[in-house]
């Protein structure tokens, strides 16, 4: 792990809050959250770059839990030393969400949501759970920083969802912080096209009997709901060309002719599939909605005169689910309301997830927006 | 009904084939399906144009089954006295496909598919009817064409599904057409993309437990399931833009804030759902996915040198599921091959469903190509 801008290896802190009212009404307790930091807090404590993750991501967002990792964190090519994050001058943390996604069977975040256990039950919440908003996952990483000693950030920023919470930081907080960079954004709202998809999205796991109405941590947990889930969360990241380039229409097995039975398929729908499986392992189904209706709520047109730090709006060229328009109507948007905001577009065939796999493209940008 | 370039009230008529091998092998017997005609066929029978329908269509491209219909047929806008396929001038037939969709409780289709009784059990053939290829549909439309006495024909037209069909027709019978043109089209074989799609839109059948294996037909049918379907294929024909106009963030019920309630929807949420519903009365699931895997076969490009009419592309600048990259793809692959080709983008805002909406925008470029 000693390769040149690596932050090599990287292990999970988890914060504790005793009490945290929900922005909803609802109060819960011995409330947890992981996260991970990289580089050194300054002795002004004014260089902390607070990155947030995307739907499905975690506080990985660089570096390895162990040599053999396969995949490094999601921003690892934008943060370590020398990198437009570069951690010699920044310190980065990065937080769980509250609800996050990743607890299932081989999750790595540590966040309280609804399969966490209910001190009222002594079982897990299941649907009880009470609904939240991004600005709950703000208050808590403030409660986070604020125990670390961190004032004022340099930078708020992330990747699709990670851009939502971003934004939702920079009028929630708005003298918290210097900088907001924007990835793949949906825009200043989430748009009435994402409200609809994120039902999509979820209505494959609320299918399967398996769900339960949520209820199923202790039998066997909607596995096959969840997968079509993925797929369609998987499918809806990418781009036709990267799809084209990679895969075509070979088939999935030699000789075997995906019209002659309904078993004989593409190799672009085993991949998919697998791609999914493995997701799985990681994912609380019902944490997913969770995330879902949070995200839906995402509208902050109107608390923009709050907006203090320049934002940098950062859509990926060939997205198809958060498409370059909505950040091209955000800058719009922004500039109307006398605010500070730029565009850069990160280039690829790769859709969605360019904001994740082609940022290190864009570094130069970022790396001249946080001067 | 007297309203300038009707084609006022229409009427299905049946097309019966005693006995047909399917390009699977399979046999077939008493095979039925739809049609509608529009306007005369001239005394040399050279005045045809065929057109054929997208996934979820029937034959019914123009006109109203009673004068108080709510709509008419998808291509109404470009099928008419006076319109660019002018019934005082040409002869429009238009079929229902073998497993075509539409044969639910309120279907409007006559189509043999998983649905019909199986000559040889007495009972719905469900997932035991043969696998079809688009090749299939064109065999039994020409079938249908000599019965009529109609040789070649001036033109094959129609939208997404209905564009895939006229290519195959254009492989298939190279002799028999003037023209093609193929609306929002997926190029000259189903991107890897739209395949894996095709799967996203089959899955929340397959999840609902009353899909039972396809043998729904002696209880209750997969209602669910075939919803959340059709609310995926539903968003998937739209467009940003247009939601955004139309409904935005407006809640479903004055005062009811989504954030507060899993019941509390935005009314993007309901209205999606209540199309699909609408929807859902006329379709068997069954046959929804027969459709899909027909489709996820389509690829013409080993037999681009048997065609011999010149092609219209025209993709919707708005599409997302079937973007103008894929038609100008198409024209790029189509004059290599030395064939004759051009493409007109039909413009709007409102996605794939341009095709049909605002196919009365591009109707001269349909007008100018059929001279």
């Amino acid at each position: 792990m000693s390769e040149t801008g690596s932050v090599g290896i990287v292990q999970k802190q988890v914060f504790e809050l005793p009490r945290y009212r929900t922005v909803g009404g609802a109060s819960l307790s011995d409330l947890r959250i992981g996260y991970q930091t990289y580089g050194r807090l300054s002795p002004r404590r004014d260089n902390t770059i607070l990155v947030c993750h995307h739907f499905s991501g975690t506080s990985h967002v660089a570096g390895r839990y162990a040599p053999d990792d396969p995949e490094p964190g999601f921003w690892d090519g934008i943060i370590g030393p020398g990198k437009a994050l570069d951690t010699e001058r920044y310190f980065i943390i990065a937080t769980d969400t509250l609800c996050n996604l990743d607890v299932g069977p081989a999750g790595t975040a540590v966040s309280t949501g609804p399969a966490s256990i209910d001190p009222a039950t002594g079982r897990p919440y299941g649907m009880r759970f009470p609904l939240l908003v991004t600005e709950d996952f703000v208050h808590v990483q403030r409660a986070l920083l604020e125990g670390l000693g961190i004032g004022r950030l340099a930078a708020v920023a992330g990747p699709s969802g990670g851009s939502i919470q971003s934004l939702v930081w920079g009028v929630t907080y708005p003298e918290r912080m210097r900088r907001i960079i924007a990835v793949i954004p949906p825009g200043l709202a989430l748009p009435a096209y994402s409200v609809a998809q994120f039902d999509t999205w979820c209505a494959p796991i609320r299918l399967d009997p398996a769900w339960n109405g949520g209820d199923y941590y202790a039998g066997p947990r909607p596995e096959q709901g969840l997968r079509r889930a993925l797929e369609l969360i998987t499918l809806n990241a990418l781009h036709f060309d990267i799809l084209e380039q990679g895969i075509g229409r070979a088939w999935g097995e030699p000789g075997r002719d995906p019209a002659s039975s309904w078993q004989a398929r593409y190799r672009v729908q085993d991949q998919i599939a697998e791609i999914a499986a493995q997701r799985a392992a990681a994912i609380d189904p019902n944490a997913l909605l969770y995330m879902a209706k949070a995200f839906q709520q995402y509208d902050i047109r109107d608390r923009l005169e709050r907006l203090q730090a320049p934002v940098l709006l950062m859509p990926a060229a060939s997205d198809v689910i958060l498409p370059p328009l909505l950040a091209e109507q955000a800058l719009r948007q922004l500039k109307a309301a006398g605010r500070a905001a730029e565009l850069v577009t990160i280039p690829g065939n790769g859709g969605h997830l360019d904001g994740l796999n082609r940022i290190a493209e864009v570094q130069e940008a970022i790396r001249d927006f946080l001067v």
